[in-house]
């Protein structure tokens, strides 16, 4: 195996620190090693940090972020339960599939794929029927959108609702505040701007969360039973299943790092990313789909110019210079651009490095070449022999 | 992070090849790179030699091995279903509670644990009702038994139902034949015989369960749709969801290293393990606890001798020599201990330690000291920084 050396600036997964990298080849140790139960603690820690909250219940699951969403909703969600979507996308529209899938009744609030989703809309779709859930996606992933959560916990509650928000590209790369913002239900995925290798999700329920998980009467899905997880974890250790050992030492490591560099300086971090990532991109001509007040920091998407080819681009920039960026998914496909810039791929070097690629390529598809300047090179390989 | 050098001598995960181990640390490739789709065909294509199977729908899921029990009922299995579950363990009991999870009408046929089911209780539990799935674990990990698997195909066939079996701690470890078997479904973890990191479930379904698959009307957990993740490995890639990216490294150079030791050496060398492990665990008075018709090859379960407190001698075996085996589950709870002899784990060198470093510890018990004879030391440490 010799993998090939990308640099990361797709909606992850991210470049990975080589400290935490070196640690996934850690020797194994098994589920029940107490030592590995202090790494799940200092995990558990280390979460509770970065999600702003007290909550107990905060672990990492065996499986990506897809699947915190689906251990969210599966266990607390009965059949027949009302459940409200704020979907202006592709991962709030996942969110609602799931729901249903799980035998809820979903209420779709939408908006345009571009734009968040209005509060108004929200307040009248809750109205006066019994709502289970509110689930809000905070970073819409497929459109670049930050949707804005002030008072959608309070909202949520007036109704009688918990407050599911997804926080996939925003978790430790955009304010997150858990308790302050009453969020009852939380899930981020390890790829992202914690930057440690894909396959964990990380979630957090507060105490209306548990007590609606409690009170449920239906069956839950064994894998994702958020209380058998918490005894595995925090409880007396019952076997539940067994963890992939090694991500969960990526894990810490990465939430380490995370904590070195402090959670205020990271945010900072990802905002003046994007700030340079703007301008450089304007002097080529490109220009951001999002309006300025609702720009999601951490993915910035930016419109196809007319008449270029998205895939050809993207297959020269990946072939070419190994970077890897993302075209749209769903009803924005061949039409933008999605640029990530998250956790230890948001470093300057790879503002300078994706605008100035970017500006060759579509030099070249301008002057109708094909080939880089220095094309007979395969892209870069990892140095270390594998 | 610092963690410890273990022998994992439990019934999984195992000690992981060096060469594995190395890979996990290779730079993290987007989840739709050509270079990491290269590498899931070579993943499909080693999990069918190892399967000895021809079935297309093979693959790696990013869960554990219950996960993996999880995805093969939720694909097939509707609400009000009819499940033949043979029960003689821990593991079988948990297909039992997934099935009823998932609304199944389930049926067990039980047996003493240390014994398998017979198959004239299966015959007869089939009956004359409609069965969607016969359901066996051919190595029960929790009893250290094996479960023939003969005829069974060709029993549940005639009664119109599936056959589904976990092949957890016996895949490229004892012989596993899917198609010459005519199993239906079919399920293991990375971390047992593979000897890969755990964290990636593996899955094979044949025509018979992918006809049932596509025919049910109820809808299907959305992270272990199938049918989904058929289309993201051997489809268009449609995303589904992100894979652990780094474990898949692991077990694509894990299935290399079991192709070039040879399926059939492999299961030789597990069989002679064991019979050293059972001839050296003899001398020192430990007795298996199975017949051995039915042992298991590569979990071997031993009665913990009168007057023993089980708990202290895994606690000794662990702080002073880094070396764990596991205690029993369920009704075996301080009546037996655990040795799994699993693949890398499965050397000659780790069956002299753990039945000499046993024989220490037992007779420190019996002369009523606690102390190693070298007892300031720590366990050994990783050597290589962290």
């Amino acid at each position: 195996l010799r993998p090939v050396q990308r640099i990361l600036m797709a909606p992850g997964p991210t470049d990975v620190d080589p400290s935490v990298l070196r640690v996934l080849s850690a020797p194994v140790l098994g589920h029940t090693d107490p030592e590995f139960f202090s790494i799940l603690a200092d995990i558990g820690t280390g979460l509770r940090q970065t999600f702003q909250t007290q909550n107990p219940l905060t672990l990492a699951l065996t499986s990506s972020g897809t699947g915190a969403m689906e251990a969210c909703l599966a266990n607390v969600i009965e059949p027949g339960d009302r459940v409200v979507v704020g979907v202006a996308g592709y991962f709030a529209e996942r969110l609602a599939l799931i729901a249903e899938r799980l035998g809820a009744n979903v209420v779709r609030v939408t908006a345009p794929w571009g734009s968040p989703v209005d509060p108004g809309d929200l307040r009248r779709a809750l109205g006066d029927a019994s709502t289970k859930v509110l689930a809000l996606v905070h970073g819409e992933t497929s459109t670049g959108v930050l949707q804005p959560l002030q008072d959608m916990g309070k909202l949520a509650h007036e109704h009688g609702a918990l407050l599911l928000v997804d926080t996939v590209p925003t978790l430790a790369g955009i304010d997150v505040q858990v308790d302050a913002w009453d969020i009852d239900m939380c899930y981020s995925g390890s790829q992202k701007c914690i930057s440690a290798p894909p396959g964990l999700a990380l979630v957090t329920f507060g105490d209306r969360a548990v007590a609606a998980m409690k009170a449920r009467r239906t069956p839950v899905s064994f894998y994702f039973d958020l209380q058998m997880l918490e005894r595995y974890w925090y409880g007396d250790h019952m076997y539940h299943h067994t963890p992939s050992i090694s991500l969960y030492y990526a894990l810490r490591e990465a939430l380490r790092l995370i904590k070195e560099e402090g959670i205020a300086e990271r945010i900072e971090r990802h905002r003046m990313a994007q700030t340079l990532l703007l301008d450089l991109l304007a002097e080529i001509g490109l220009e951001p789909m999002v309006e300025p007040d609702s720009r999601l920091v951490t993915v910035t998407t930016v419109r196809i110019p007319e008449g270029v080819d998205d895939l050809s681009v993207r297959r020269a920039l990946l072939q070419d210079y190994g970077i890897e960026i993302t075209g749209g998914l769903g009803e924005l496909k061949g039409r933008i651009w999605r640029i990530g810039l998250m956790g230890y791929s948001c470093q300057e070097r790879n503002v300078l490095l994706v605008t100035s690629a970017l500006k060759a390529v579509l030099s070249r598809q301008r002057l109708g070449t094909r080939e880089a300047a220095i094309s007979a090179k395969p892209p870069a390989r990892a140095s270390q022999a594998l």
